[in-house]
């Protein structure tokens, strides 16, 4: 495969990250018996929440959430497939374990890569990195007033997170930034499914 | 009218909502019996809060309400009027109704024009548009533990200001910014108390 | 001593309030029994979320917690200090009011000059210089699901921040930023102290 061709690949890996995300915002909308304005909200949060907070710190344009119409058309989508098509819940629990550990990998690539492409040092493109992966439901979290998941949740999230865009980091310093992306999904993705496969947890301190 | 003349006035009721929102940020403060502290952080969230994330995210400059000092003066005017002078609730509750409808409008208005005057497309217009009417709120809800309003409140306020977002974007495509921000304010705030009026509420999906 | 040095102190300052609202911040994560990865995100927020918000909101550059590399790493420490080192309570309660308090006259001294030097006004000032101050704790509190501690806490912070702040904006006017930001430490921290001491609260309105 050519570069060119990765990099479309990661686009759309990226992508359904965002439908996947905002499907589940709407899921847990739909769980709650909200309406359909909470139904956008949590959808819009969960899954462009995460790379408009680090567009917003990294102060270097407006974030590609409303610039680059795919992602949001994407986000709505997400809602609306949730809105008018009942999956039923054998399916969803089926389908949405390996598409999440994916997104959450790429996510967390295409964070620490666009921190480290304008410049910014190894710190702050890991939590960068991070925040882009797990932002999202975080805020959708505090928003439901839930204790985030990332601060007390069973399935492990963060550390996932954190690996994949030290994977990135390490990468990115050979100057390979496609197969660098792939890499950091790989590990993320793999390291998140182990985490729910094995029910690990992180020792309290 | 002119133009002129249009624009002043739509300057004004967009102060006279930050008025009244920050004064409704008191109330709650005061309802709460807390300090005064609270009245200013409570008032200036919910008078200021929805156009400082609009303006955050869309990095074109400081938020209006650091740049132009009437934003902040008329909100700290709001948490004073409230401190000081206590108005009957009988009269609150008559006088807020209106006010409140039309500044979601105008808010929402603004915050469409402003968008798309940066060259952004009509999603993130009808998105910020939205943030702007309801964003202030939505954070003020979040702070004080309540889940918010538009996430399942009994008066519809999302609804009415994403149609004056519509409403805003479609007269700005032929040109008429000013005529479209007082048809928004119109369907807004018509919609706003027609819901209220009638106790509509969206069907849980 | 020349300008430079006390410069120098100051930033010295600025460091030490980031180690030790980390710190808190982590001790808090423990406290609760939660995670390593509980520890990171509320010591960064404790002690980076308040510079971070006042920076998003100036739009003049990305935040200094990301540019400059001494901050990320001074909060890293803090919560790796609190994970591998038990501090005695007893010993926490001593050397921490009057750590805590310099931290609040610093951060407020630091972000009502940063305000004021990028030709803002003076309500904007003394507002980012109260976020900068008291932000940080501000966030951390909604994530947990408290009511932020100075909507209804029992010690007084946000009115040391703001006469702190004050203070920066008066040596500001007459042109001495150096000693002003000293007399604001002072001040703030002096009042904070007095509020503690004498179990100080704001009568409710």
């Amino acid at each position: 495969m050519t570069s060119e061709a990765v990099m479309a690949f990661l686009q759309w890996v990226d992508l359904i990250g965002v439908l996947f995300n905002a499907m589940l915002g709407a899921v847990i909308a739909r769980g709650a018996r909200m309406d359909i304005i909470a139904f956008l909200v949590l959808g819009i949060m969960t899954g462009l929440g995460g790379g408009m907070i680090r567009d917003t710190l990294l102060q270097v344009g407006p974030p590609v959430a409303l610039t680059d119409w795919r992602y949001l058309t994407t986000a709505l989508c997400g809602c609306g497939i949730v809105a008018l098509i009942h999956v039923p819940k054998r399916w969803w629990d089926r389908i949405w374990p390996p598409i999440d550990a994916v997104a959450v990998g790429a996510w967390a690539a295409t964070g620490t890569m666009k921190t480290l492409e304008h410049g910014f040092g190894v710190l702050p493109a890991l939590m960068l990195g991070t925040i882009t992966a797990v932002g999202g439901g975080f805020v959708r979290d505090v928003v439901l007033r839930r204790i985030p998941g990332i601060l007390g949740g069973n399935t492990l999230y963060a550390v996932p997170a954190i690996l994949a865009s030290g994977v990135a980091v390490v990468f990115h310093h050979f100057g390979m930034t496609v197969i660098g992306s792939v890499a950091a999904i790989v590990v993320g993705a793999s390291t998140i499914l182990l985490a729910r496969w094995k029910g690990l947890v992180l020792p309290v301190a």
